[in-house]
């Protein structure tokens, strides 16, 4: 692209590091803020700085929350002797509009990826072995993503978690979803639905 | 979506501001800025405020430019002669991309659209018509967009010009892009292609 100014090449070239922005998309998105009234940009720069500044994360399960500890945590409805362990805030958002949960998380804040830089200890697995140490946590939930990634994440909590022989680790059912035509499912989730059948109930 | 935090929801409220992106997409850039380096925010943060309180437009075709008359302007390789008037930047920079055009530009900064709150005073119309007043153009070509609101200002550009009778007012050709079948054309297209015939030629 030919962008005629330097100061909106900059900008572009900055918005196209978000996830999944080209050049094309950065240049709309710089243009719209460049069309906004002063307040209005003064609101949209002033909302990013204070979420970079002032944020903070729960002590516990590492998820994004205002308070010191967050409401799912500080809950006393909830069961914390489960815990479902996943790679970001997005999907203990996807998990809690399920309403089929009532356990508590930990959020990694990413998977073990070496091409990306990302070691162990990027991650919060040393503070949940903490928190399964300090005890009354009966079951830990495996729900990262089925990546290479997600499955070496899997496998190195797993061997952690074997030092707590009372603990169970599971893993999220994977398979057809509801509504789906076998015809056109990929083979893998097909075989490992075959694999992994489970007793026939009418619920 | 239930954001577990008043400060990320402002924030993605923020981004869904921006042209074509929804809850869930800001949510993403939310977190990915947020998971950006302190160096890295700094710097997309203040691409974006330069952007904003540094850009200035041409003052001849209002392009957003670094000089106060931009390359194409100022250039005595261009016909001065003939003004191509468009709606935005983008527009210019893919006429450009083409290099089959020697003239100059006019943006517009927009279409005249009252749903939207875009009246003929907020658009470039009147400085438009000082260039042409001006003297030594002999032709304006009318790129607006095809949608009701580019035709009113197509129309409403026009007749303001019959004032000037020395100008040829014109406008790109609109018919069935090369490669594409005929078959396939939408019928308003291809319907104009076939009123607005031209000889025909090897070239």
């Amino acid at each position: 692209m030919n962008i005629p100014s330097k100061i909106l090449e900059n900008a572009v070239d900055e918005i196209a590091t978000l996830p999944g922005v080209g050049k094309r998309t950065a240049l709309r998105y710089a243009l719209s803020l460049l069309n906004m009234q002063d307040g209005e940009f003064a609101s949209f720069v002033g909302s990013l700085t204070t979420l970079k500044s002032e944020s903070h994360y729960c002590s516990q399960c590492h998820c994004i929350s205002d308070t010191p500890v967050c409401p799912i945590c500080s809950s006393v409805k909830r069961n914390h002797s489960i815990v479902c362990v996943v790679e970001n805030i997005q999907e203990v958002m996807a998990i809690e509009n399920t309403g089929q949960y009532q356990g508590v998380y930990h959020v990694l804040g990413g998977v073990i990826s070496p091409l990306d830089g990302i070691g162990i200890n990027d991650l919060t697995i040393a503070q949940l072995l903490s928190r399964v140490e300090a005890g009354g946590i009966e079951e830990v939930i495996l729900a990262l993503p089925t990546t290479m990634e997600g499955d070496t994440t899997n496998i190195y909590i797993d061997r952690q978690l074997q030092r707590f022989p009372s603990v169970k680790v599971t893993t999220i059912a994977r398979g057809i979803a509801i509504g789906d035509n076998l015809e056109y499912a990929d083979e893998v989730t097909l075989g490992r639905s075959i694999v992994n059948r489970i007793p026939f109930s009418m619920s």
